[in-house]
């Protein structure tokens, strides 16, 4: 009978309840966008912004802004780009870090040690955990557990989420919003569309939930995925009370002319149990250029990736990426913008 | 005929003899416990606490201490919480860290590279290597080679255990007897209790050791084992030389009483022949809440670290933790302190 | 159909140029030796004996060389030393380290992303890559995606090459070159024996294309290999082309009394169809003190490490590293600074 048995990380989701942030960041885990408001977003796109041009100017205060502080990331399973994104977030404040995503992969396992351990174990080092896991509500029980070591150490330590099986994955939701917020200027009043597998797509859950939560004004959101693959409806009625506009279509050509903003996420073939459904819509959920011509000229393109076939071939990704309405790389790049604000923010909490 | 079989790590514990302490840390590769006398053991117990004081107040002076020097953790096999620790330990005191934890479970194992080369290789590049390999006597061999190579390379490396297979692993010793000097403010004087798998346990061994070396006076030792695991007569000889007093059962309750340190460790079903053996003792190697009922008010728990069932149901571990004499986290996090008093002796030498 | 079958790596050897050095080195990737002229060449020696006199003088102005800059190491395939040299050679200058060793290994391989893809995801956040892939070409392909990447981001990331399967290796020659330098304080005049399976080795080759590049004046350059794997044609030409003398055998007696320079490779017995014919050469490519013994006083033996049986036993390679000839550690140590001196080049370009 293994402990992690009796001691589900998902029993967490109902136990404890992440602190909002109601303006203030300092010393709060991370573990959902429920956590966020609009006011919230709002100061973290400005912090970002501001940190964004302070690293461009190579402004060296940056280097004080975590300096001393230090970050542990705990990922029980590789995300190259989450797990770099941050250590490169948290090296340009002049923090640093300590990666476990090695050993945790032998060490832990092996040894049968639980997940409220192992991070106290982490928390007695580090300020912050990056934590990624596949299972759902492991970032929960660790802010419960860390929350029960802080009256022990000397330390305040915090959780981040880097992904949390297929539950949440914050930051990567908080850069998908900013990243709107920087081409367009404004939430309120666009049309956005997110495209693909809407029904399993952790990313596009909490997109479309964050844009609820900022309450966007006058703002549309078209919804375009295979019928079996639309979004949950529990995540549209979440919409439509915040007065959020909620289109539901599985062809594109419906919105695409009056889109400002298209969100292009995968539609695995493995998710239809007969290959013809698969086949029958596949070829409305490749994103090519001919597709995009059909774009406005100001909108953008937007993808967490990595991309798969979902962008056609080699020669159409080398395509679209030189169209300047795919920001896709932008974005990326904006993780790190959004993740350095972040640990600022939750790290340090006065400067911006 | 693979070279290691010729090269054969245990080979170097008599061939060769780690430096003496002395009161003089800079230097010295840190690779036995007996290394250490009382002068020095009280030596790090002060560095240790006035880092830890100044780690507290955020003094920035501490990045001073090994600024420029860089470590190296070689880990030929995973221990994430000794890796984070010293990795912790070295950033911040300022220095830089090289992580080949991961490097080596492929490269050097693949290309058939024995010890005292790729040792000389790290040690090319770093003021520090950190040591875990499964071999008994490995630290001594890396120890042996880095001293060759000192006459050749412009810097002068040494070595630190992390882990030396069954054999050593001196800074979990380090942090287990300074934990109770921390507590208990002295070693002299105190009544200590080991229990669980003495004859196997690589820490308790150590510990036991430590507090020979450090020459406690009026102190008491019991060692609580099953019969069939109980601390190896030499350990205890050289104990009672030391004029600690011993005292040995296998029934918590005939010195729990007295105690003032409780040092917990696992006993495994699979180190027992007979099923039934096991089935017979086990109740009473498992740490529980009623159990620990039992303890004086001012006594401490303590356990290195990871724990499993020698301390009942995950809901045991959570009403244990939350007693304020289970000392364990604490613990750990004092061998973060232990390193970076350690890591800033043998670096620097000169400052605290 | 996966996609990387599409965009083969090696079509980017003929299909991306790497921009000559010409003795500027801001803002280059560094993939290949033919970026060097003799010129270039002095600057790298010129700057790397000036970092290691800075180095061992514990000039702190070091630490501003790469301050705030980041370096991810990508590793495809594990190289402890690469890795770590790498790694400190960027700590060493204050710039800050990221890596993707680990995660690389499960996540863009589980995931299929591409190299092109990758390699601009870690261009998002690192002003360098240092990319170590076991395909021919792949740091080209690199190249060529992060010079479309440098319109779109912030920053100008550049590859480093640590290493592209059996194509290049550049900065292994490059230390190689410079630790001759180092030792005999010229290239020109010296006569340079390099031994062993010269036919497949990456090494050898590059260090004998970066002589022919230098231009050495009087410079003789022998090759001593069984007659199947001696060294390729094209190879051999371009040296002739720049009047370097050339002089193949297979018995190193011939030409060990006027050798200054000792290049030792492995010769692997998988490479001979027939065991005999691997029995009938072996002995004649082991060093060993005795064959060391027939060597000219002031000759200098150098190894790319690791080493195997091509050094005889472990007793051997004991009396060999007694050597004052043997300079292999130094070898490897130079390559740090040589690291040192081609990142500070590179990202900085006008300090030194």
């Amino acid at each position: 009978m293994p402990h992690q048995d009796l001691r589900q990380s998902e029993r967490f989701l109902t136990q404890y309840t992440p602190p909002k942030i109601d303006g203030d960041f300092t010393g709060k885990h991370i573990i959902s966008v429920e956590q966020f408001g609009r006011r919230d977003l709002q100061i973290l796109f400005d912090a970002t912004i501001s940190i964004r041009k302070r690293l461009t100017q190579h402004d060296r205060g940056l280097l004080h802004l975590t300096a001393g502080r230090l970050m542990a990331t705990l990922f029980y399973e590789a995300s190259t780009r989450t797990d770099l994104s941050f250590q490169a977030a948290m090296r340009h404040l002049g923090g640093e870090v300590v990666a476990a995503s090695n050993g945790v992969q032998f060490s832990s396992i092996y040894k049968g040690e639980n997940l409220a351990d192992t991070v106290r174990a982490v928390g007695c080092y580090a300020d912050v955990i990056v934590l990624r896991h596949p299972d759902v509500g492991s970032s929960y029980e660790a802010a419960y557990y860390l929350d029960l070591l802080r009256s022990q150490v000397s330390r305040q330590p915090v959780v981040i989420s880097g992904g949390d099986g297929v539950g949440e994955h914050p930051t990567q939701a908080l850069l998908d919003i900013f990243t709107i917020f920087d081409f367009k200027h404004q939430i309120d009043g666009l049309n956005i569309t997110l495209v693909g597998d809407l029904k399993h797509g952790r990313t596009v859950h909490s997109l479309a939930k964050l844009i609820a939560r900022y309450e966007a004004q006058d703002t549309t959101v078209n919804f375009v995925a295979p019928d079996a693959l639309q979004m949950p409806r529990s995540v549209i009625e979440f919409l439509r009370q915040k007065n959020i506009a909620v289109r539901e279509t599985d062809d594109l050509q419906d919105v695409l002319g009056e889109t400002d903003v298209i969100y292009w996420t995968r539609v695995q073939e493995e998710r239809f149990e007969d290959p013809a459904e698969y086949d029958a819509i596949k070829d409305r959920f490749i994103m090519t250029p001919p597709v995009l011509a059909h774009a406005r000229p100001d909108a953008i393109l937007m993808h967490p990736l990595p991309r798969k076939n979902e962008m056609g071939t080699p020669a159409d990704h080398d395509e679209l990426d030189a169209d300047p309405r795919a920001v896709y790389f932008r974005q990326m790049e904006n993780g790190m913008f959004v993740r350095m604000a972040l640990l600022a923010k939750v790290l340090g909490g006065l400067w911006v």
